[in-house]
């Protein structure tokens, strides 16, 4: 015979819970055995002094749950439940958050300045997207929302020459979404080539899609292409515009020549124009993509350096094979960027404001990328290069070893990636550093360098 | 000798661009070749009568890129580059929006209903939200902002049973994202068993991931465990809150059997909450994860249903073994989810909106379901089942076939899916049909039946 032990508590939990859980347990720990008859509803309420719809509330949830079963007229009865250890108990405070402190000066390669974002403007588009709701809580559509692909492919074409249609332009949740779409599109264990020193999302794909990766080094142009040739790759994994990290950009000679490699021997490129929007000296200089035919360069760009990496947008322009392909396989499932998000930068592209934002932007990062470049220049020996683009450039010290550069910066509280943290078969670049600059307030260069010079003693 | 045919027009494109891409086109199609010498920039200024700094900006142009080379007192060189077949034209116009016209009565099991949507909540909370911008414009944790994985953590042993430290929470673009990143983390090839009927995501495992789907027939209380031990997987895909399509809730007997199998075999158990937030009957039953010690179950959830599938936000508490494999493939990626979005989800729940959301829509979505389900029980020998929990229940008409039930709701503009649609090995449940009401108006109901019943001839 079993025996009700409960007493109920004031706790903040509703009684009916309390009552519920109590019985759930009971079964669970094998107290109240297979068959055993539970006392009626009214015994019950009586005996815990608490009213009918409590013991209903109960009852109904066991009874719900498939812990207890009632027989009409004969009462309800202790259902068999196998016994399981007992769970933990209920996780503790929550974890702070493990954020870092801020660094002082920020070199790191994925910031942007945050001055320069434009919440106010953002904050109303949003607010007018929120004004058509109704019809945004709908699933969209799986490759991204018509309206964003269409602007985005007028955009592409006018500013890199991108010739795409909007039914093969995807809008993914960040580059990494983008890249595991499109290698579940092609055949498991496919070679891809990736440049050494190299972006670490191309030799991500190794571990995450089982696809080979060869290391190809790196000159003065861009990727080797008696290496790729020899490499045996049927995917080159390029970023043309300002290579991650060297900073180069590849000329259109070597652009041709990759092109012809690709649709000689039926290869893929995939041009990774990651911070294309930025570029010092001139226009940003046209994408691999619109140089060939189409169909044998993916092209993928993001709106992380340009706007924030915490937005999470991006998009890919697929050749038709690879979207015939893409759409048996990803059609039927969601997209990944909220329909709100896409609607609010859709008309912040098409009402102007992203162009603006860029030249704004551009202009801010190309006297930041200058100043700082002949801060550092004053260092006797000191070489820049990768300058001429992007948000980062390479500085070469000569006199130090790349570790006596890292480490110095760090004892001195500065974060630098030496070029080597890039580099996977190639020799390093000797004595180099990648130093970005978006992070950076313009008022705190100066210091920014001296505190490297001290710290580095030249 | 190569001569320049050029006719600057004034067609909004810069004069310094359409002498740039009249130059590179030369280039490329092989009638500017290798080493002819250019025009020098004053004899083109004069020749072209632009200004100095138009000539300036393509040769620029032309050097960055690769087209020319500049040595120093001789002139400008055009440089080699392979040919290609000349890239197409731009895209025409704009595709059209291929949005399908809305149906009339919408019975589809994705929707939510858009008036109960709390947008004028959710814009506040984004604007105060977009308030903190500089600090969110930052790169995020990737597994997803802290205050919001704390915050879920809490809400989900609340209202959901399951136990989870933050660290082991991850928030995503939608359960389509966290099913890809779980997928690296097993061993390629692995098996999985899938509810048969059952959800379509557990089944395209196969052709993006690799692994093997084994279809198990699904009994009264769930997956069949006599078929899942024969079936030799390691991993079971289960929706016992609410099984996909059927509707039933699996008992605890089943659900502690089940877990005896994974923790005796040391498998896993994927635990698809996708709608548990909504039961008509009683409080939303508990979850499996929280019956079990918390190290066998990976549980997912979504925010698709319980505020709009637009949304794309999921999340997925993983055991601490699979956390550890996660970290070391997608630590160093980025998150899946805008953090203004997560911070503005996080102030939704944290205010208590999210709990007053579910309670209104709860109680709407209950009315809609019993009122629906009382309409259809008036065809005679109509079956209702699944109806206790979730956004659709299964309607069964003994006197039609399947086929007739969902060819004549197309004919009457209605689109019903069939439970076959969702069988994959299983015979098909006879003359059933899946009935999504989330959709639905309120004051639709009775002309949808009726519209229904006159399709049907019952």
């Amino acid at each position: 015979m079993w025996e009700m032990t409960l007493t109920l508590e004031n706790n903040g939990i509703p009684l009916y819970e309390q009552l519920y859980r109590h019985i759930a347990e009971e079964i669970r720990a094998g107290r109240l055995t297979q068959g055993t008859r539970l006392p009626s509803k009214r015994a019950l309420t009586s005996h815990l002094r608490v009213s009918m719809s409590t013991v209903e509330g109960a009852y109904n949830l066991l009874i719900s749950e498939g812990y207890i079963l009632s027989r009409p007229k004969k009462g309800y009865f202790a259902q068999s439940v196998v016994m399981l250890k007992p769970p933990p108990e209920r996780p503790a405070a929550p974890s702070a958050p493990d954020n870092a402190p801020a660094p002082v000066f920020d070199f790191s390669t994925s910031a942007v300045d945050k001055v320069l974002f434009p919440w106010r403007t953002w904050s109303r588009l949003f607010r007018e997207t929120l004004r058509d709701t109704p019809r945004l809580l709908e699933r969209g559509d799986s490759r991204g929302d018509a309206e964003l692909r269409d602007t985005l492919t007028h955009f592409l074409y006018q500013f890199r020459g991108v010739r795409c249609k909007a039914d093969n332009l995807l809008v993914g949740a960040g580059v990494d979404y983008l890249l595991y779409m499109l290698f579940c599109l092609f055949p498991k264990g496919v070679t891809v080539a990736a440049e050494d020193p190299g972006y670490d999302g191309a030799y991500r794909l190794k571990k995450r899609q089982g696809a080979h990766v060869e290391p190809i080094p790196v000159d003065a142009h861009g990727m080797d292409l008696n290496a790729l040739s020899a490499s045996g790759a049927q995917i080159a994994y390029v970023t043309p515009s300002h290579q991650f990290p060297l900073g180069l950009t590849m000329p259109v000679g070597r652009r041709t020549e990759l092109l012809r490699w690709a649709e000689e021997e039926g290869h893929y490129i995939i041009e990774d124009d990651y911070d294309s929007e930025f570029r010092h000296e001139s226009r940003p200089i046209a994408s691999l993509q619109g140089l060939s035919g189409g169909d044998r360069v993916i092209y993928i760009g993001t709106f992380s350096r340009s706007l924030a990496p915490s937005m999470r947008i991006a998009y890919m322009a697929l050749p038709d094979d690879l979207m015939n392909e893409w759409h048996k396989v990803f059609r039927q499932g969601g997209d990944s960027v909220s329909r709100f998000d896409q609607q609010t930068l859709n008309r912040f592209i098409v009402e102007g404001h992203y162009s603006r934002h860029l030249r704004r932007s551009g202009a801010a990062y190309s006297r930041r990328c200058q100043r700082l470049a002949a801060l550092f220049s004053e260092i006797p020996g000191a070489l820049i290069t990768g300058d001429a683009a992007g948000l980062h450039f390479v500085l070469t010290l000569p006199s130090k070893t790349e570790k006596q550069l890292v480490s110095g910066a760090r004892q001195a509280g500065i974060f630098l990636t030496g070029v080597s943290a890039y580099c996977h078969k190639a020799p390093a670049v000797p004595s180099s550093v990648v130093v970005g600059f978006a992070g950076l307030k313009d008022d705190q260069l100066k210091d920014a360098v001296r505190t490297l010079r001290a710290a580095w003693d030249v």
